[in-house]
């Protein structure tokens, strides 16, 4: 039954990935990144200064908006985030992490003072938003890299880290990887996951939305995420050698 | 020296236009619209209800809302309207006034008691966004209608033309149609014509910015905006025919 | 039928306008514009500085507020502007117009650092309020800069030109010259045109409600408006004199 | 001394009052309220019903605005209350002060399921404008009710009490009524009553800036007051009896 | 019947007072003030520098936030104030007072250029908060004071004044002192006053809820509020001598 | 070194903590939660509906809100959330955390269609704010879920799971639990769980500040985390014990 809603794609498999770099060509960086019917538009902007609150440390700053275009979904436009209404809190949640996710990343000490923002307008939505837009936006952050460097605006390499990040649920009693918005919605359990290409941790965030899940449950989802986010980064190193940019270069030694 | 700014293209033609129809796929209709520099995301969901103080009337309803990326122009983000400020009102009045333009293309009676909401994102920018979203808007809403007949939902036509807009100005003390924004942001006045294929008014708006402009010469951008209304809807009749939509089918007989 | 709406006014005739100045006597120019039924309460105010983002260029700045009583309707109160409420795109559209046209009347250079806030509250509407806050606050204006050569703030003329505002639209078929709410609401289009005495033109903005408008209407249209400013001018002229100042003394030659 | 601020005028006096009954056409009752240097327009609108939360509780309700002219001081533009800034505190406490003082001059039941609104527009402010605010606004309520009464909406008088205000103070080390702004700047505490025709007292609010003062102190100012009172309300009557309006007809009988 | 919602209390006299001085740690001073079923918890926190606006005057400033537990009452949970809607008017007015009342208690002059903000959070509420926020808070300023003088950072007192408030009102046709919830909620007139030890006025606010009351009367209720500050003095003396403060200490003399 | 701010306590132990039940005795269940130097004082608030968007479903509902009292840390007082400023997105995230924690802690369906509404108001901090909320939070639900039943308005047990929450992070190298502030501001890492008795996973959120976490790592962490939630869950039993409620008469059966 799953499988119906997978469209067949095994349970440790992550949905087709599309990039497609520099789509947005005013920002320093961008990608239009599609995973299923996940749409996101990520662009990476360079700003040669950093909030007035940072000024004066040397170091510099990355910062994430997230925004879900009105009718990202299938049934019916909705109100867009910021007019007649607050920004809501699922969308200030989500900014804070991709903030956080990406900011760690790189070595800010390195990047030095300026700031580098990554707009996720989210233009079409099936599940996976917020995971996509770091993926995505890790993209874009590089790309914007890549043109500080080839401009000689930095010389050494400044990311520590090449970061994806991917959920991972239960679907009709089974595990699986990166589901879509059919199957998440009757998930017992969401875990989302960001890590670097090693496999190192830098952010898990996992809800159940019912009944607790045990230990053994939770450690096998992120067996499944860290696995999905290998396949994830290995799409982003393509993508980016298509773009003409090697990841190795922008990346510090260790 | 004003045709350095504007490539060699001559005083009286539109920039080079480029639609590329169901580039977001939830929405009932929508277009990608491109004219040289300036992108625009353009989405109509249809509601298959209207507001409450509309209820009970038998009357459709048409508006638009209207958001500049953040990163719409070359030199540095801006912060994303709504956000940290309230909604700006040149913002306001853009979505006013393509609402307008739109809701006058339809007989709402027709239409019945249903909405149709336009949402224009500009992506880039470079001059011209409202009426960009205009012109690419009625793309976005004929493509919407011709879903609601070919679904049955609507048997008779409902558009009573086909609407364009287009801006005209001075450049270099010569008069001209379609500024980018080089072109504009020196331009002595600017006037934007939202128009009929017909040569028919919808709204015409001209501001003198410095020193007011004689009659004669504003009789002459209206002109140049007429002109160039027409090869527009030219575009846009062939990006819908190249969609298979034939606009006629959907035009009200007069 | 129409004649009955006008009371006998015929149609290239703007309304009897009655202008009060120096009724607000706290700030530096003030009239109290009454044409018709409504009635604008026009300010102006001088504050010796510009916005922060003016500071150090050597110029002046313009700009406008414009309120409607809650009652400033023959119905039922409406919620006050800006109160439960953000304030309205409406209003600050018309905002923007206000101070657009005014600004247009003054040599911002030969202003110096000094700014002048036109307040227009609407005590009570009968149509064309936008207008006649134009209309009027060009007297306040005229009176605040009297004010400034009186007391040698200022010594050389600052007003490039006379300015005044009106609109033209159709009523029951007919194309007519400052229409009343009555008139107004059953109007197929409505025109407002700023323009000086001498004709020329700093703004223009027609809207069709409902079908698109022949050009050969909106000409037509346009040379009414034309006509009116002329009489308005003829007007402000008169109340300048009667409040003691003599308009030509405060104009810059060409 | 303090004879010079208050031009002359007794200790014991209140400033020269001027009513213009029915400057307002368009509410059902309107004064342009003079008291010394403070214009206060009020106007009275009724709505034949009561707010959500008083519905079928046959009783009526009266409710105030107050707002403030950017300019209605003689130094500089202030911002437009509740733009750019919410509403302020003391904007909030003069207007439900202003609305307990006029609520309390009426029988709710008697008045039936309908509202009055007062709105009061402060033009100018030369110091007392809570004061003036009710003592005028008794006035466009009294025409009001008046205009109820000649529409035979009421039959029978719903007014409880003829209502005015009054502030007294410290003035250079003597006690004072009525102060205006240059004697209330330096006044060391600042009394505000209302009370009836009669007497009785409504509201009181007093607040010592500074140093407190004895309770001897304080009853001599409650004197003061009530005596300023009484001579409101004359002036109040001679009001309406100049527009054509016997207060008595319209006061319940004892 | 007045007796048993008094529980059998007298008419002249106050609530039992109970008052633990120190409840907060983390700020300067601090109270947990209960006075029947009202608690409050005032702190005052000092902060080394005063707002804008007061820089360089060498004054310092005392300002209070007043915010009611969203179940303070006993009936059904409310909103929290400025959650979803604006902060209300009623509570900035409340704060207004409290600022205003312990303002006066102090020489700001004496102070020097450091401000003490009083925070009273009700945490339960039973008639009489405002009153309870000013009495309470006047321990924690005093407690924050004695901190200060402790480290040496004042060294003269700066105290002008013990400061406590309390209410006044009609029960039953009677007239009473701190009135409870049920009580007040009946009673024709409120009156709440804020004095000094002496028996001098700093503030007083007194409400006909429905029909004015006689001079005397009002007189009458000032007696007794003033009555009962005496008492609630003798209670803030006492609970700073148990934290090891004498009030005399921090006193200026007269 | 670690040691030394943890006051000897050892690693793998939380904090002393002190629940006084019935703190508050308005709300139908509330404790005062200390844990160290963190003060939460938490309400439940039982209302007999649910949210509009939730009726007619026969479910109940449980939402939390949190508030950080302006002074909860010792170095200076911050504004108030809500107040001069939007609620944080920080707020926002955390009471979203404490509402899905505390609602899979019950079976909605037999709740029946009712409110649960926790508020959790920070009086201390330090450190540790979001799991105080929750673990003293299920205490409140426990006594108000205790005053249900001894009101025969709830006859079943609702409650699924006994629910606490705590959080893990490494301390100059070394994995700990519960970190008081001065840890926390040094920490590498930090992670939240909130468990059942039985050590099923209800929420986990880990966030790495810097590098990226070795899996191991993280995984020794959640073991922490949930040692540590076993010896909350005994505290929080025996404080419901002391108030006279056994906790097991409130549980479901498996």
């Amino acid at each position: 039954m799953s499988k119906d809603k997978r469209g067949g794609r095994p349970l440790d498999t992550v949905r087709p990935v599309e990039i497609r770099p520099g789509f947005h060509q005013l920002s320093e960086g961008s990608v239009l990144y599609r995973a299923g019917g996940t749409h996101v538009l990520c662009t990476a902007s360079i700003d040669e200064k950093v909030p007035a609150w940072m000024e004066g440390k040397g170091r510099g700053w990355v910062t994430a908006e997230y925004q879900m275009h009105p009718r990202a979904n299938p049934v019916r436009r909705e109100k867009r985030d910021g007019r007649e209404r607050p920004l809501g809190g699922r969308t200030r949640e989500i900014e804070r992490l991709i903030g956080r996710a990406l900011r760690s990343a790189l070595d800010l000490e390195r990047l030095g003072e300026r700031s580098i923002v990554i707009d996720c307008d989210v233009l079409e939505a099936d599940g996976g938003t917020r995971t996509a837009s770091i993926t995505g936006g890790f993209v874009a952050v590089a790309l914007a890299l890549y043109r500080l460097k080839q401009t000689r605006k930095l010389v050494e390499p400044v990311l520590r880290d090449q970061v994806a990040a991917v959920s991972a649920g239960h679907v009709d009693g089974q595990l699986a990887l990166d589901l879509c918005y059919a199957e998440d919605s009757t998930a017992r359990v969401d875990l989302n996951v960001v890590a670097t290409e090693r496999g190192d941790i830098i952010e898990i965030q996992g809800t159940a939305e019912g009944e607790a899940v045990p230990r053994t449950d939770f450690d096998r989802m992120v067996d499944l995420a860290l696995e999905g986010i290998g396949q994830l980064c290995r799409v982003q190193r393509a993508a980016l050698a298509e773009a003409g940019v090697e990841l190795d270069t922008l990346l510090m030694k260790r």
